[in-house]
């Protein structure tokens, strides 16, 4: 069983009869301190063993935004989910640079390995996540590592629709909320892209939703996934093309609920709103 | 009717069907502009009447703590409730030492008005709320002025049980989260009075949840009060005094639902566990 390195339990909060607890390790894959948040419901602190539900969070956040303002532990407790928040980016690398933009460097890894320098040697958020970060959940409480459901916001949107798409059979279950669904379409994609994976557009498409959903010969989540997006939200017509990932999954099959919503934003008052569709529609899948 | 003085809407969200709002107005009372939240259910915007729930906040909290930490929109979009949340203190007063401690001046109004220099001159947090911000409201939306309920955590939750026995007959429920029960008797209530009310500590009873209680010479909220507190607060020991409040209440007949729980905290994670059960608790008085 995979271990987190110099793992350390930074505070533990009750929560609905489980507990929210946030955590700091030794990340071997991205070379720094790192955090995360774990909730585990009552049913993990009896010994059953529950899926676990991973959410990736959007640009600027860290583990402890989806955490304190989603109210997603409520329903989790009832439906018996354990909840893993990751942070969005390595910090204290010290790059030059990492700071001087909101949708780039720290608090925007976009859940990729980067390829160029400086950003590689740190900026390793897809190898960080698959091959320590869930391997190393294990220890922490009675989650079935074979039952993991994925979902995140925005830039975790993106990430999490990649994510699953690039690892078949990992994920079980997966959903998005105002996703970034055509990367290599919109500002804050080509922005991430030409820095991480440098100017050669080619090495892009395998880290785009939209093109990687194109790409697959069948259907690869016949269970369906969900998608909210909100028509309020001043991000969607330049940044979030849900347009784009609703035409691949048409093309090749695959069944998605993209439910247009009006009246709500980009952030987590939206999120609130719909967060009990999405860990019921997770909770479905991982049964 | 009254209104705020120049009010401005600085931002809404769509949130469970209803509306999340944040203002800005300039108070007369406090001689400052003072920032609010306002929630309101999507029967306030078919233009339905509804009662109003204040929350009061606690130390070092803002009017968005509550509003973004707890929760509370979902269930009050279910039962048709809009919710007030102001700010916990005057800001921009630039009064010597106002911002020097937590638990002290800026953001620990501690929901009085302030009868000693230099705080007298804009900490009037109890003429704020009672004569400005509350009958303030009918303007902003379909809100039943005479439907109101009060709590908080805390320092707000001194609030909530000293307001509303300080006012018989404005609030028609009331109820609390850790609240600091007894101020006469903790440090921080002895230090926030001393420096607004003086060292003098005749005035003090007038503002002390436990005194006040214990001075009614009947129940005044027959309905009953419903008071959670954690057991793992670390507060508990020197500051809450819940079992000062629960003697007052025996004393002079007042239902009391005092609710320990193991395992809780002094935190938001705690506050989100048992919101509903508040949130129910006052729907049926305000009904």
């Amino acid at each position: 069983m995979a271990t987190l390195d110099a793992l350390e339990l930074l505070s533990e909060h009750g929560c609905f009869g489980g507990v929210q607890r946030f955590y700091r390790h030794a990340s071997r894959e991205i070379g720094l301190p790192m955090r995360f948040a774990l909730y585990l419901p009552p049913q993990a602190l009896a010994s059953q063993e529950v899926p676990l539900l991973t959410f990736l969070a959007g640009l600027t956040c860290t583990e402890e935004t989806f955490t304190m303002k989603a109210g997603a532990q409520r329903l989790a407790a009832t439906l018996g989910l354990a909840l893993l928040m990751p942070d969005t980016s390595p910090r204290g690398a010290q790059v030059a640079g990492e700071a001087d933009a909101w949708d780039f460097g720290v608090g925007a890894g976009f859940y990729l390995d980067a390829t160029q320098a400086p950003w590689a040697a740190h900026w390793r958020m897809e190898s960080y996540l698959l091959d320590e970060l869930l391997p190393g959940m294990g220890p922490l409480g009675a989650i079935d590592g074979q039952r993991l459901g994925l979902f995140g916001h925005s830039m975790g949107g993106h990430g999490a629709l990649t994510l699953a798409l690039r690892h078949p059979g990992r994920f079980r279950s997966l959903s998005a909320l105002a996703p970034i669904c055509a990367p290599t379409r919109c500002p804050w994609g080509r922005k991430a892209f030409t820095g991480y994976l440098g100017a050669d557009e080619a090495a892009w498409p395998a880290h785009d939703a939209s093109a990687l959903m194109a790409g697959q010969p069948s259907a690869p989540y016949p269970g369906g996934i969900l998608v909210d997006q909100g028509l309020a939200d001043k991000f969607l017509a330049d940044q979030l093309h849900p347009e784009a990932f609703e035409s691949a999954c048409a093309a090749v099959g695959q069944p998605l609920t993209l439910r247009r919503h009006a009246g709500y934003d980009h952030g987590y008052y939206f999120i609130a709103t719909v967060i009990d569709d999405h860990l019921h529609h997770h909770a479905a899948q991982l049964a």
